[in-house]
């Protein structure tokens, strides 16, 4: 662990520099596989404060500032399960966990298994898919007992303030959603 | 149009004794459908601000109001054409179309032409017209030239403050969306 702390300094500085949110979640996945499982956890909590775990307008200057790129997001290590979550659903091609940033007393994500960056890079073939995290927001929602409603929220690129660049659906519930939707 | 100015209290006092906003929409819906294609503009908006063209927390508290009927809504009657709409795209299967009461410079609907009420009515069997209706919406936001991103938006229920019980996904584009998504 001690290798690690002396050397992140400097792989977040270079992330700094290079203005690229993608490739600090690429660092701290890096640290986060090196760690030993009794670590998993807090590495998790470095990852996601620094990725998906701030909130108001802290979430969309991240957005602002986060990107597509070919390295893995902390998403698909969720799927990979080389980061725990905690996971509400899980089928051969989505899975459903608990944001870790919660913005209602219930807060989840739906994402695909395959990571597609963004709705906008979606065609007719994921259209199925597509569907499916729907329906899965639906029952997990149901599951949660989410009787009284709930809101569904995809973001899309920057405008949208999409923090991470692996399609997820928020789902959110257990309190009045306002309008408009931020 | 003097007899629908003098019937309309009428009917509006026995729909605002029943505390229905779908009754209310009715309706204003029969008002639309008896006045000439000249007025049918003024229709619309009188219907509209009743049921979907409020803003803020006049929405929320529409939708706390609003209910599951048997009879059409307004999203309804633009399917059917008996009132008029600014529509973007229409298939076999959906319509896309401006919101009236707008919270971002673009805001467009889409919906199916069935009449599902919520999302959380839908079963397995609408998965494949659930991922349509993020396809179009991807398709529409695309060709109104939303490169910088939007946000894809479904209130189901009363906490999601869904107002009109005819299933309908919001997308919202042109500024910068805020966190939490309302």
């Amino acid at each position: 662990m001690t290798l690690f702390l002396r050397t992140a300094p400097r792989l977040l500085k270079r992330s700094l520099v290079n203005q690229k949110v993608s490739q600090y979640t690429a660092i701290l996945g890096i640290i986060s596989n090196v760690c030993n499982p009794s670590h998993a956890s807090g590495a998790l909590l470095l990852h996601s404060s620094a990725t998906h775990g701030a909130t108001g307008s802290d979430e969309v200057s991240k957005a602002q500032k986060a990107a597509i790129s070919g390295e893995p997001t902390i998403f698909s290590k969720i799927v990979d399960k080389s980061i725990p979550a905690d996971i509400l659903y899980e089928d051969d091609k989505c899975l459903a966990f608990s944001d870790v940033a919660p913005q209602a007393p219930v807060h989840f994500l739906v994402i695909p298994k395959r990571p597609i960056p963004m709705l906008s890079m979606t065609t007719e073939n994921d259209q199925v898919l597509l569907g499916h995290l729907l329906i899965v927001a639906k029952n997990t929602a149901e599951k949660l007992g989410l009787e009284k409603g709930y809101r569904v929220v995809i973001n899309n690129g920057q405008d949208g303030a999409q923090s991470v660049y692996h399609l997820h659906v928020h789902v959110l519930g257990g309190r009045q959603m306002n309008w408009p939707p931020g």
